[in-house]
């Protein structure tokens, strides 16, 4: 197949690289936004985009609705989607595609980080029937874990991978502040922080929560709570977090690990 | 080494096993509590405990006073030790041990998944010269992660493994919730969540975070916010931890993967 992607930041290169390996044909394209302060659009928007069966494009969703109107009218009989999780696919329409969708890969890519899109869901929307089947195809030569959504399920998804990847990850880096506190390394929680992942491989999360909150160890809480003075922040966050840990457990009203 | 294990919980009978298979001698004994109205110390507690050099106490932070107050005299020549992360090594003082200390094991314990004791760190702490090196052999007889922490240092690890397991684990819980929402399994999340943990073996956190927080993606924060509409603590938790994740990236001003 022959794609032109439009960005290529962390989750556009990363998408690239991968297509590449698959066998497609594949034309990078940066979108410096004018309105981003990054400069204008470079060389290629003035005119002049590949022939392409699908156009990719991969932008801050912020600037997504611009980059769509700027390039979408440079290869109009492509299909155009873009690979954001809370965008809806509406953003595409009216700018002049044959035919518009959602290709959004779930997962957490960073530069310094090679991934393997084998191990990625890959969740599609496309309500043109013709272009369904090449957008299928296409997510299959990357990966077996392919879902179809609405945009509105895609939201609610965004969502969950908020929780399950971004929140997760802030919570290592607190985690990490209050070790730097007493001098020691990062590395002596990453036991600790693999198995807390693998165990939700085996067990629901419900199952898998142990702590002083769903102890209901109210004098840990209070003491750690405690500790976590000179940052209120932090502190209102820990009180949250255990009542909701002890709010889900009341609603489930399930025998819990401890 | 001969050790009675005193309370056989999750740490309890994860450790009584890992220590039988280091070819040490256990005697498990239960330690109920008549306070926690789950009945009365049984048998053992009623003037016979074995001879042992060590004795662990493993039992719920709220019990473990009343449990070392019992227990101790019944045989007062051995090191008695308990697990408690937040726990003081003062809670187990002048109950008539010869030597106290802490063994504490920072993993997350449940019922249903094997652990590796290989792969835990195991922090300890002893003020008796003499013990400590049997102790230090003991956790070595385990693991070769073994670290020396006064109590306030153990309190302080103690609220780091609650961030970097506990709350994970909670904020896998509220994205299986999410996910339930719109039919989809949690399966899904898992490659994501994988990620996630592997990453921060290569990278800090505070590299490795991604998300709309980070790239101070205001739209996508606030659409996100309306959707956890109906569940105002959920909606407040994303919003704590949203300026928590833009704090922390304002105060390391460093350059973050988006």
């Amino acid at each position: 197949m022959r794609i032109n992607i439009i960005g290529i930041g962390n989750v556009g290169s990363h998408l690239s690289r991968a297509l590449q390996e698959a066998g497609h044909e594949v034309t990078e394209v940066r979108a410096r936004s004018a309105s981003s302060g990054e400069g204008a659009p470079d060389g290629s928007s003035k005119g002049v985009l590949s022939e392409a069966d699908l156009c990719i494009i991969s932008v801050k969703d912020a600037f997504l609705e611009e980059t769509a109107r700027r390039f979408i009218p440079l290869c109009p009989n492509a299909l155009w989607v873009h690979t954001a999780g809370t965008m809806d696919i509406d953003v595409l329409s009216g700018k002049g595609a044959s035919a518009i969708g959602v290709f959004y890969p779930m997962q957490t890519f960073s530069k310094e980080r090679e991934v393997n899109f084998r191990d990625i869901a890959i969740f599609l929307e496309c309500p043109d029937e013709a272009c369904r089947a090449m957008l299928e195809r296409l997510a299959r030569s990357l990966t077996e874990k392919v879902y179809w959504l609405s945009s509105t399920q895609r939201r609610h998804l965004h969502v969950a991978a908020v929780f399950g990847c971004n929140f997760v990850n802030h919570c290592y880096a607190l985690c990490e502040d209050v070790l730097k506190g007493i001098g020691l390394p990062f590395d002596v929680m990453l036991p600790l922080i693999d198995e807390t992942a693998r165990k939700v491989h085996q067990l629901s999360p419900r199952q898998a929560q142990t702590g002083p909150a769903v102890r209901g160890d109210d004098n840990v809480r209070t003491a750690q709570w405690q500790l976590l003075a000179g940052n209120p922040l932090r502190q209102t966050i820990y009180d949250l977090m255990s009542e909701s840990i002890q709010r889900t457990h009341k609603e489930a009203g399930q025998e819990t690990a401890h």
